[in-house]
């Protein structure tokens, strides 16, 4: 498959590089930036970089376009394509319909569910692509080329990745700010960081393993009072992270409490 | 070193076998279970099984006390123990003064920060083991104990692991609610568990690379307005989840500033 990129970030890079070493040709890449877009052409070699997002002038039967979401709606109305070629964005949280100003084009969904580093080598085969697209065809090649890259090939369309994304934002963005406010937590009483980090991982994998609802721990499940009240005072430097604690102490005895309820 | 364990749930368990893998000689378990107590001690043969919690009939130097943190000042009260042996309770939560009313023994605290389940294998090695004593004697035999078993032996005492306790309360407690929050809105969505695991699994290990505060990516940080307000809309049918994502949005935005401010 002929493949052109719009975009030469951490996600373009990593996929770029994953379709490439799937035996795809990568014929042009694309970046308003001229050192991103030579820097990845050149990983790609023979890829063209190109200064316009204008890909009239390739052959590329596929335009891959993994630049971030809020620059996406935007970028999306310059790009020009032959007719018939598959157009398809990266990203999470924008519907396919984002990509209905490209004439001529087909339109797609391929979404790698996955955060990337520049630096940090990916695994792709692993990793979730999902498909959107309203047309059988376009669906079989963008199902081809996911599947020489990874193992887990899902159809998701607009409505579920939305709902996908909402739940990855509990999972992902508030954990990750949770770890955070720990981390300052910790620094506050002069402790290493590394002391928690066992136990996270562990939490985690238990997390991953079984239903979290059905392995919860600590202070609120058990209704024990005494640490609650205590944990309350010592957090009265910090009140925001009290009403965090509060907040999610109460759900966590809500969800136990329905949880008993159903089981009965 | 000739052990006695005071317990026989999976932190006696794996516990027990580390030591009795480390050379140390376990000479007695105590478990109000009958059944619990011979499985364990038969492990770790030849200890013997008591039906009590006197150990004065051992010649235990070490008593290691592994039970359930609420159950940890009545067990203490009916140990009774030879002069001079040392009494160690493994509780996150519980002060060292808990220990205090066995008398002729020498209290300690031997506290491995890890959650246990029973069939999956541990490696002791890699689990800090928290120390605490007010005597100097003690707390060199804890030390040695320890270092058998970890290389990651740290000395913090009750006032410290109290602010441990709560930032492991936000690092894994809080953080295994919130993914079953976002387990609750895969189900909704008909989606698969799976779906999001790679995602969970890559932002907990950035998260354990960096402060998580400086990589923290969604809606929130990005003061994205119209998919917070959609994910708000979204979650109507669940009205404390609502909540915990508005107040989990304002925090992640205070933090963002605060971070801001200080560095400018």
């Amino acid at each position: 498959m002929k493949i052109a990129l719009i975009g030469a970030g951490n996600v373009a890079w990593h996929l770029g590089k994953a379709l490439y070493g799937a035996g795809h040709e990568i014929v042009a890449v694309y970046s308003p930036t001229s050192g991103h877009r030579e820097a990845l052409a050149k990983e790609l070699a023979p890829a063209i970089p190109l200064p316009s997002p204008d890909l009239t002038a390739t052959d590329a039967e596929l335009v891959l376009i993994a630049i971030p979401d809020a620059a996406l709606a935007s970028v999306a109305s310059t790009i020009k394509v032959a007719k018939g070629t598959i157009v398809a964005h990266n990203s999470g949280s924008q519907p396919l319909a984002v990509l209905q100003s490209i004439t001529g084009g087909r339109a797609g969904v391929f979404y790698p569910l996955q955060t990337f580093s520049k630096s940090k080598p990916v695994d792709f085969k692993s990793i979730p692509v999902l498909l959107e697209t309203e047309d059988e065809n376009t669906l079989q090649t963008l199902q081809a080329v996911a599947a020489s890259i990874t193992k887990e090939v899902h159809l998701v369309d607009s409505t579920k990745r939305k709902q996908l994304h909402l739940a990855a934002v509990f999972a992902c963005n508030f954990t990750n700010h949770l770890l955070g406010i720990s981390r300052t937590l910790l620094h506050d009483a002069q402790l290493p960081d590394s002391l928690l980090q066992p136990l996270i991982q562990e939490t985690i994998a238990k997390a991953l393993q079984q239903h979290p609802f059905q392995v919860q721990t600590g202070p609120a499940v058990r209704h024990d009072h005494n640490v609650i009240d205590e944990h309350m005072q010592m957090l009265q430097e910090h009140p925001t992270y009290q009403q965090v604690y509060r907040l999610l102490t109460q759900s966590i005895q809500e969800q136990h409490m329905n949880g008993k309820s159903t089981e009965e």
